[in-house]
């Protein structure tokens, strides 16, 4: 048996020397490396912008999208749309550990898993499309896929419904993040407050911040701000436009006294709200970007343009046991996951 | 006397609401508020991109040149390139000093500085132009300038030549980032270590990572790799390609034995960098990106796509006191100071 890279380098077949997410075309033979996890699937949630083309290209025809996806498959040994550059994710159980693995991780053969590393750099088989869900962005299949030795992946609990897992998972970095992030007797911002990774964010910056803390949520609409409120774990729910980088600054002024924000968190997908995370923030403060709307030159250009020594980070979607940590805020919130339960399943 | 905002906005003419960097005109009025600077301009450093906008529109006349900048000057009250979007700085000496200001400042009029806001934000006023060095993207002229309350400074120093005190202060930033984030034995690797601001952050790093510390420096270049070896601040420079993630992943690996670098600093002016960082990093360490270059969504997405738990943070130029800390290292180090003054005065 075969040792393969951890980053699965040795599967790319086209153009050689890039990593499997830039490769045209990677091998999806489906003999694992000793180091590789093979798992059989049986749904793939596709991203919604390429499920979006996808149907578009297939004018809503439920056959044809069939078409496409195995043709992507078939053509790149991936799930990842040429036309959007985005993959998905897919849920399975482990069918074979290599052998270099198996002790060394908390698998076995039999776990029901969701992997949280993008389809766009997965080594992936379909046998068979046995049903699609136009409106769910989801497809169940006969197939077979290979997780490399750092994919990431996450069991899927028994104690909570497959759909809300697969909820929280796609934004189990924030929750996560927040934690490292905020101290105690913070005040706290989450920009997006009213957003699903913002409500975590919310939830987990109470939590840390405490009675001596302080949490802000901020959304442009009432209704966010609103259940913000409702679900009480902010301190102040600001109905602003972060776009607005004078309008947000002087709201979190006249909530903070003037002090501002020591940490303030950007869940947003919408550009041009760095500037109004600059400002809201005090000197020396930290602002972490998890949105992907956010221009890295915005930020950088613009806290040099008005003085502001922040700290700045690049949100990562990945800490280490992250999955774990946002499904156990669901056990521990019942209003949580209710409100998942409402919203997101 | 009026009192302004802190970061100028009252100055703002069209469109209102915005920040003066976003606004398309500025009042350049020389009254001023009772927390501005006023100003007495001497030289003009045009932004290279900028300038060589402004070279190309006026067929290399040096006259057109003139009558662009004065045009520029003249619509929008301050030197932002409609082109490129970009400014510079200025030289000049300090008029006068609001008295909200005064005792809060080490500013008295007649000090000589250098300011460190872009003249995208910057009220200005050209009277004569009395001298354009076309091959030094600078301007000398008389005119006045407006500093805001936020406005950043440099104070220019008398045992230091002016141009070198210049090319320091441009990159001011890096090294005093450096000191934040090197601990005593850190690995540290600095890609692009070759150039000005990655010198100094070599410099720098080696000062803190100390003799149980490890330097990396990084370059393409042969000639950079070995001055980075003749001045003695790296234990080892790689001549790699940075945008090679795999080859710099494996050259890092072999000079630390597999265990990766705790901090990654880039300052490279090219795309496609950010995976060669992350791979090269350890778990838990740290990135810092300098380059204006890097793709916030390349970084974010590329560290969840290899499980790579590291902090990013986005490069931000101003750190408090960084103007003084890097002339300082002019004064630390004779072969520093030699350095610059044979490349970059």
């Amino acid at each position: 048996m075969k040792h393969g890279s951890p980053y699965g380098t040795h599967r790319v077949l086209e153009p050689l020397g890039v990593m499997p997410q830039g490769a045209w075309k990677i091998d999806n033979t489906m003999e694992i490396c000793d180091n590789e996890i093979l798992i059989d699937v049986s749904a793939l949630n596709i991203d919604a912008a390429s499920f979006t083309q996808i149907k578009a290209e297939a004018g809503g025809d439920v056959l044809k999208v069939g078409d496409i996806v195995r043709s992507i498959v078939e053509r790149r040994g991936k799930h990842h749309n040429p036309v959007t550059g985005s993959g998905g994710m897919l849920i399975g159980t482990v069918r074979r550990i290599g052998p270099a693995l198996a002790d060394r991780i908390d698998l076995k053969v039999g776990d029901k898993i969701a992997t949280l590393v993008s389809l766009s750099l997965t080594p992936l088989r379909i046998t068979e499309i046995t049903k699609i869900h136009l409106h769910k962005d989801q497809i169940e299949i006969k197939g077979q896929a290979i997780l490399f030795e750092t994919g990431l992946y996450a069991k899927l609990p028994t104690d909570i419904p497959e759909k809300m897992a697969l909820a929280i998972l796609d934004v189990a970095g924030a929750p996560a993040q927040t934690a490292r992030l905020v101290q105690s007797g913070d005040t706290v911002m989450v920009i997006g407050g009213g957003g699903k990774s913002g409500t975590l964010c919310v939830y987990e910056a109470k939590k840390r911040a405490g009675p001596n803390g302080c949490v802000i949520g901020v959304s442009p609409f009432e209704k966010d701000c609103q259940r913000m409120k409702a679900l009480g774990w902010v301190d102040h729910a600001l109905q602003v436009d972060a776009t607005n980088a004078l309008a947000l600054m002087e709201a979190v002024a006249a909530v903070t006294r003037g002090k501002m924000a020591d940490v303030v968190i950007n869940c947003v997908n919408i550009p041009n709200t760095e500037m109004g995370s600059i400002l809201a923030t005090r000197q020396r403060g930290k602002i972490y970007f998890f949105s992907m709307a956010t221009s890295f030159t915005a930020a950088a250009l613009g806290a040099e343009g008005v003085g502001k020594d922040v700290d700045m980070m690049v949100g990562n979607g990945y800490a280490e046991g992250h999955a774990t940590f946002a499904l156990s805020l669901l056990r521990e919130s019942a209003k949580l996951r209710q409100l998942f339960e409402e919203l997101y399943v």
